[in-house]
């Protein structure tokens, strides 16, 4: 159904195509557009933020263009001189284009001109870049994908002086640098140009916009469309170990945002990628609205785009720094280049929603065009509101059937629970299934490792990614879930993993004192059923929420289940005693196990297990149910890590042996305060005095947890039905509960 | 000549004292004034400031008179309740006899009276504290030390409320708590009272303020010059292992600022103690120069006390966060109340420096007093000026004489260079003779490890000193410091290093390109000299400044020197190969060795090595000569740490084995950044392109450096004399060199 919806959406487009009189003879009208810049120049000096931005970005061009215009001979990876040198060269002609149309002075105009024709002169004859690592080698660049991005920035400079030059110019710099370029990424390249990637991305949107600015309807239709006849055999990979093309696959900008995104705006590589892509998503688009209006682009597959911009706004933490799903480097956050782009456009064409202007305030600068100037302008009034983050569920595939990612909020971003139980996410994906990351306001209590990568230091392997990133930080045991018999998800093969997802089993984040997820996972291991439920809930005796967790495992036969939780802070206490080794040997062989330092190791006499643990100013403690013969396992990251790629990281592991079915229940539950400055110690033992697991069969599992206060809580979870309208009856230890829906929270006030 | 100037003093106080008339029947009298109180009054609402720390205070007490007053029987140790209930009630009631006097509400005096009168009836049939690890139990806590806080803070409480209270309650209250609180931490404890330690500060002032409120010669005489026949024994230790007396050790408070301040205000224990010690010093001080003005205390050994506030100021980093010199526990900060105490109080005794006000404003509250309102309304008035931080060097000792600290900074705390070449520091100093750390504004990139303790948090032992400050952080080879044939300096003896102390060579922060500090120590090791120079040079060609250092050992012996470098961050590149050990071993087996796991180990084929590594968003690297035979070895701290008590920090360490005289020298080099949201890596490389020993003998020295720009420097040291005006020729490579004074630095521009 959906499919064919698609199709039809399709047709209607190509027919936009060939109906609607171009009229990209005006210039400039890619983002800039002619009336715009009057708008603009008519509020110079009257709108702070603008001028601001407009001053920042002239300084920074004047200080280039008095240092000259430098085109080396591409040489390096990234981080090196010549990369480093380009990827600024494309920044600054973008730059000097927009200088030149507001503030009108030719000085910008020559810059862009004279570097075009170096690059003109150059390009003509360059071969494929030196470097060879990548499946899809660009000419400036080591990739086809940064080669991309350089032809994404330029055509909007070209855009800005395309009027300013002479129409032989425009003719020698058509011929030799822009046509050739965007063949070079397109035709010559399809297995770069003809995916759903997010290389392919910023490959299509780079065709497109020159194509819009040329005019030159064939570069539009093999932007929007893919390439029809690409060659490619079904099945090859990329050097990421992505798949390039896979069967029915369909391809062009379209097909870009139409596969990766699901209908709530998640895209499935995970937010870190989605940021990258964003830009060439949202400029391409807002070039496509002001040439061809008619396409509606903003409103295609019911306005996902503008719907991912609030996506990935919600996909941060309270300091606005990206959830590192999947392949995600720590640290990058909304105030990206990308995401000034993302927001600004989301506000002018998605309706004006004051909350983004509280996004802007942040970001501290906006667009050099109509919808960064609409912003500021907004800023200036005061129509500013703060940006509300939420309980969010969001649902990862196309049609937003393969799984997702819950993000648990309690109060101002106190606490946030990232719960992911999505797709694989494509070659940037994590065997990570029913993984969870925690954090209270922006700081990281139970940390997602991210990537193993040093993002454009070129003496960490080019700035590409590291060889631990495939055997560390993609490994299911380097995240917080079941590893089962010490082999990663999917045995750690994408091209299992990318056949499957799991499953929502239910979501409710519509009560006060608890706000609920529950997955199932039936694919990570063959015969094994993960099942995971986690709640946010808040009791009125403790000061601080915390996190109920749930792991059922149905297994059929029986298995080590290994169960980590990768906590920062020191240890403060724990309630059973453990041994730590005179030398230390790492965890195991393989699967991530060999960069895993063995550090303690310990059981517990009863049947429950404390970890306490101080990080920065707050305590917290896990409290686990454990059984006589679990291993608890203290690990240290950093193991057969040669060349000190990986972070010396903590973790602590529940090891339980010879099992099938089980329930791994635990408590992660903040509490207390200390102060480095006064020395205070406030309520720095945990609260929770027990926790049982008091019913598990297949139909329902049940825990009871009980507070230092002596309130004792009930949480129930129907196992093998979520239906709302559901009632269900169950008996546990004489005592009678009636409920309907998928679970049962008895609060004791 | 100094021991006669100070008998002389001390005679010229014994005579204030007998001629004074005391006026302590007028109170408030303490701190607190009756004309104060007034003036007060009169501003109140006028001074922003003021207000606001006022109505903090306010909404602090009026919520614990809601909560009830508490006085459990004492049974905790620090973090548990009765110490932290105890702890919270006399700065409670310090609070509430303020806002009494201020806001002449009777609510706040009725609390002090009944909190005291609950004390009064507790106190007088109280044993010992239960808990015995102290060399000297209180009462209400588990050491006589935080008894004296109790009494120092309430003596305040009972001046504000003195005129309040009936005849018939002073009597009471005097009888049965105040002077047998006073007695018992005094001639019931000389051991702990009557020492030239942190400790006794506190006793001493306490006894001395009560003194003064209950117009009690003989305590105030007690409190000043100490008990007169202790009985205690030369030689005995407290639980912390420090010395109780030593031959000849005078006592009392006049002893305590004799003693252990260096005229230049530099405490021996160093600035977390020091810290920790401010407030009875300066809160007794100023007791004493409002009831006993003809004392002049604040002009005592040349205005000591006013001095060591400038001197602790100048021991913070650029986020006021105190170096952590000796046992110092990180985080520690002029933000803590003790500072808002010494700062204020310097402000208003020593001459109103408005650079101060800066502090005041960061502080954002001021103490309820003449003070705290004179610098509020100061700030009111906008007299704030910057608080500036320059290179400053600090004597240690008595009389200034025994070594130092030397700070060097350049440009506004862009690079903060600390050079310890102290004396022991009582109890708690650690050997690190000519140790230093290094930050770059305010974040570590060369760590000193601070103390290993969890102050006031009860689950790790008790909240006080755990055995790895023993075992590892006291050790020398937990500093940045040579340590020789694996032995900590003085044998890690206490007895003897307290006996000794390194010595300037000289000190110059005078020119912009090269500050410089050189110092010997010649007992850390028998046989061997130790004679480091450190410095920080700033080329012209290079962005940023880096540090110099040069580690001279000589020695009559061949032995096996270990210099290691603790940096903060993670390994970006190395230029040697070195290979990671399958399994973990100590490094060895005491003497700090056994907490170090080696991680990594190789060799250089060049005379230099580098360490290059990235902490938060800037590169380092560490260029060192090298010779074939160096072992470079990388260690991680945290083997034989049973309880997670250390943090498993990272470690680089040149061992040069079977060498008697030797050289290390060594660059510390910032350089470039990295941004986790452009993902721009600017500069990651290091500039320094060559580092050579070129000349070294008994009598100089010589250094050159090459940067990338092709530029050569060279510095040499006269090693024997640093007269300023001695004449020095010497030949270097064909290569004549002349100047004056201790040191030569030739910059190429």
């Amino acid at each position: 159904m959906k499919l064919k919806y698609n199709i039809v959406l399709v047709l209607v487009f190509i027919g936009c195509l060939t109906s609607v009189k171009l009229n990209a003879q005006e210039h400039p009208s890619l983002i800039l557009t002619k009336s715009g810049v009057q708008k603009i120049r008519q509020e110079l000096g009257n709108v702070p933020l603008f001028d601001k931005s407009l001053a920042l970005v002239k300084a920074e061009v004047d200080a280039e263009i008095e240092l000259g215009i430098e085109t080396p001979i591409p040489k390096d990876y990234s981080g090196g001189y010549t990369h480093e040198r380009h990827k600024r060269n494309f920044l600054m002609l973008q730059k000097a284009g927009v200088l030149f149309q507001i503030l009108q002075d030719e000085k910008y105009a020559v810059y862009v001109r004279d570097m075009l024709f170096q690059y003109e002169k150059m390009y003509k004859g360059l071969p494929a870049h030196p470097q060879t690592r990548s499946y899809a080698r660009g000419k400036l660049f080591w990739q086809c994908l940064n080669d991309s991005n350089w032809l994404v920035y330029v055509s909007q400079a070209y855009d800005c002086v395309y009027d300013w030059l002479s129409k032989k110019e425009r003719k020698k710099l058509e011929k030799n640098l822009f046509r050739p370029f965007a063949d070079y990424i397109s035709v010559d390249n399809p297995q770069f140009f003809n995916r759903v990637h997010n290389h392919s991305t910023w490959g299509n949107a780079a065709v497109g916009m020159i194509g819009l600015v040329m005019n030159d309807e064939e570069l539009i239709e093999r932007a929007l469309y893919g390439i029809k006849d690409d060659g490619l055999e079904v099945g090859a990979k990329d050097n990421d170990g992505g798949f390039i093309k896979t069967e029915g696959q369909k391809a062009g900008f379209l097909a870009n945002i139409d596969e990766p995104f699901s209908p709530d705006g998640y895209y499935t590589e995970g937010p870190y990628y989605q940021r990258y892509a964003m830009y060439p998503f949202l400029v391409f688009a807002e070039a496509l609205e002001n040439v061809k209006p008619d396409l509606k682009i903003f409103e295609f597959k019911e306005g996902v785009l503008l719907k991912s911009v609030s996506a990935l706004l919600n996909l941060t933490d309270a300091n606005g720094d990206f959830f590192p799903l999947n392949d995600g480097q720590k640290g990058m956050s909304y105030y990206s280049r990308e995401l000034v782009t993302a927001v600004d456009v989301a506000y002018y064409y998605g309706g004006l929603n004051p909350q983004l202007l509280s996004i802007v305030q942040k970001q501290d600068r906006v667009l050099l065009d109509d919808s960064g100037l609409s912003a500021a302008v907004a800023i200036r009034d005061q129509k500013a509101k703060p940006f509300q983050k939420k309980s969010i569920n969001l649902s990862d595939g196309p049609n937003g059937k393969q799984g997702g990612v819950g993000v648990l909020r309690y109060g101002n971003e106190d606490l946030t629970l990232v719960f992911k139980y999505a797709a694989q996410g494509s070659s940037h994906g994590h065997y990570d299934k029913l993984s969870y990351s925690l954090y209270e306001k922006g700081t990281e209590i139970i940390q997602d490792y991210g990537l193993a990568r040093f993002v454009n230091i070129e003496q960490k392997g080019g700035g590409n990614y590291l060889k631990e990133n495939k055997t560390w930080a993609k490994q299911t045991i380097a995240h917080n879930t079941i590893t089962q018999n010490q082999q990663s998800h999917f045995k750690g093969k994408y091209e299992i993993g990318s056949q499957h997802h799991s499953d929502l089993f239910f979501y409710d984040d519509s009560h006060q004192n608890i706000q609920i997820v529950s997955s199932k996972e039936t694919n990570a291991y063959s015969n094994t059923l993960l099942h995971r439920t986690m709640a946010i809930i808040k009791v009125p005796s403790l000061a601080k929420p915390f996190v109920l967790d749930l792991m059922k495992v149905s297994s059929k036969e029986q298995n080590q289940y290994d169960l980590p939780v990768y906590f920062k802070g020191q240890i403060i206490s724990t309630n059973f005693i453990y041994s730590l080794p005179q030398v230390l040997n790492p965890l195991g062989e393989e699967n991530g196990y060999q960069h895993l330092w063995l550090e303690g190791k310990g059981a517990s006499k009863e049947a429950i297990s404390k970890v306490s643990f101080l990080n920065k100013n707050n305590f917290y403690t896990i409290t686990s149910t454990v059984q006589a013969n679990d291993e608890l396992l203290f690990t240290r990251i950093g193991a057969n890590d040669s060349e000190f790629n990986l972070r010396r990281d903590a973790g602590f592991m529940i090891r339980r042996n010879n099992e099938s079915n089980t329930v791994f229940a635990s408590i992660i539950e903040p509490h207390g305060s200390y102060s480095y400055v006064s020395e205070f110690s406030v309520d720095s033992k945990s609260h929770i005095e027990n926790l049982e697991v008091v019913y598990d069969s297949d139909d329902y599992t049940a825990v009871t947890f009980k507070t230092t206060e002596g309130v004792v809580d009930v949480l129930i979870i129907a196992n093998n039905t979520s239906d709302k309208t559901k009632q269900h009856t169950l008996k546990i230890k004489d005592k009678e509960f009636n409920w309907k829906g998928a679970y049962h929270y008895q609060q004791t006030k």
